[in-house]
């Protein structure tokens, strides 16, 4: 854009800052999802999200089938950030002419895999022509449900939370590090585990709504790992008004990350804290609440749950504590679309 | 594509033929939106569609905000053609780094008019680069409801049935043929008014909402002309297993296409049969009810309704009759977007 110091928060918030809005929006623009009141049991949840060739995909990187399974998935992880069930998805594609019809049936044969792994119907489907360009786009909208009342959302958290995280944050960056860098030399094993991690992320749908099932109050807040821990955690603190202090010695790193980032020389904190695409739950909870909320999603679906911090007064900022007592700030150093490479 | 012969709607059948699907999907991929059973008094209705710059406009021959509008618009018809109730967009942009800010301003506007005329949350936003890519890419989601057992479909036309149009079919392709040829001479006033259809056609809305709130079985399919009159008659009969013909002699031409079309030797018939994007609504409706219908849609909305022609078996095709007796076969000249200019 003319205007370079323009990303993609300021821009949304730019053109989203006087919308037409309705009384039966229950949450608009600003969270995973929007949350809709139709009637009926149940809010229908909103979202969309676009993958668009050579900024957020390769076709040299990632198989077509990979790509189609990603563009879903991060869509449906923002269900899952919310504690929704998936139903259906609407797929827009814009293809360039010169697109082998073997690449186009790979992304299907991937989107299907993934809908059929969560439950999702493929409901609508367009396909625009891209004229003169090269590139190809895969803007999927899904939908969703969750029980009238019981969406989780980034704005519930209080000071005394505890901050959790599933799964083990960073190993994408790593996986998209080793994309980058061809040329380094990697541990083949990690190499293809966080490699995996990157092209197939697996979205914590299972995870979410087991969380949005607990006893109303335990859990929170909610979002979803894609811009990095560190602008995900700010996306809560901003939207709840509070700080939060994260303890480095408690975050889950795999060892496959932590094998990749020694390989290289590189500090798997910056990866675990910074990197995007993770779409790892990162969520708060009321204190005196660890063990039933580990447990709870361990029983359901196996997926290890830490916690790694706490959620302050708005005035102390985000914060870093070594093991060793030492305290830093924690930049936020998010993944922005549009200025990502 | 490598495959030239594979335009948009064989390509739709191609990746649409084995998807994922759900039972509370009462209405897939197939028809102008899919129908969604949630629960509740209301069924939810979804459609998606994208504008490509350089494809479906250009910032040389529409505004930002006119291209906003539209954006918005022919997804509007896509509801009011189920006979439904718009009620929440989602917004995705796929943006080029020299789109200057004033331009992407210049859009929302448009979006926001529009929205705030037929009563539109926009409840979901995404910008994403477009990497090298020049080219502006607006794709929208829409949501709306329609009560349960009333969505009005492409496939209920039987024989005997009267076609029915509202307004006047072959504007908004008289308006493009001035845009594309701007070397001729046109009637100044009747320039005007086919390029503004064109360029912010009117979603028919209200229309709709008062078609399908008619006594059951009165209105028996209906879709929007996107694709032209032909091509979308077209959709009625595969989708209904029926013929039909037209009568040229009751087609509805506006005196502005009529003049454009006289002043460069065109048949008014043509751009009124086979132009695309008018975003007329086209329905038909059983026998012995044509006042009735004409006289409804008048008194809710002013907009004037007109039988044109009967449905037929399916055996007898697709017929087009002259006032003089004359008959012959309605060609299917169907605007496709990856196949047009």
């Amino acid at each position: 854009m003319n205007n370079p110091g323009l990303g993609e928060f300021e821009l949304i918030a730019r053109l989203t800052g006087n919308l037409a809005t309705r009384g039966d929006v229950a949450l608009g623009v600003g969270d995973d999802c929007a949350i809709l009141d139709i009637g009926g049991d149940n809010w229908l949840l909103a979202t969309c999200d676009s993958q668009v060739e050579g900024v957020h995909f390769t076709l040299q990187t990632s198989s077509p089938e990979e790509i189609g399974r990603k563009a879903l998935a991060i869509n449906l992880s923002d269900i899952a950030a919310m504690g929704g069930e998936p139903r259906y998805a609407l797929v827009s594609l814009i293809l360039p002419k010169r697109l082998p019809v073997a690449v186009l049936d790979g992304i299907y044969a991937g989107l299907r895999q993934e809908a059929e792994r969560y439950a999702t119907a493929l409901v609508g489907g367009n396909v625009a022509g891209a004229g003169r360009s090269e590139q190809l786009v895969i803007d999927i909208t899904l939908l969703g449900t969750v029980a009238r009342g019981h969406a989780l959302t980034r704005s519930g958290a209080h000071v005394g939370d505890i901050v959790f995280v599933t799964g083990s944050p960073g190993d994408s960056a790593a996986g998209l590090f080793t994309l980058l860098h061809p040329d380094q030399r990697y541990p083949r094993d990690a190499q293809e585990a966080v490699r995996a991690r990157h092209r197939t992320p697996r979205p914590r749908v299972l995870e979410g709504r087991t969380l949005a099932g607990l006893a109303p109050g335990i859990v929170t807040a909610m979002i979803d790992i894609s811009d990095g821990l560190s602008g995900d955690l700010g996306h809560i603190c901003e939207r709840s008004n509070t700080g939060a202090r994260i303890e480095t010695g408690r975050l889950p790193l795999s060892p496959a990350m932590r094998a990749v980032a020694a390989s290289v020389g590189r500090d798997p904190l910056d990866f675990a804290l910074h990197g995007g695409e993770d779409y790892e739950l990162l969520f708060t909870a009321a204190p005196g609440h660890e063990r039933e909320v580990i447990e709870a999603v361990q029983a359901a679906t196996g997926t290890p749950v830490t916690a790694i911090g706490t959620i302050l007064p708005a005035g102390a900022g985000m914060r870093l504590v070594y093991p060793d007592g030492r305290e830093e700030a924690l930049p936020v150093r998010s993944w922005d679309h549009l200025k990502s490479p």
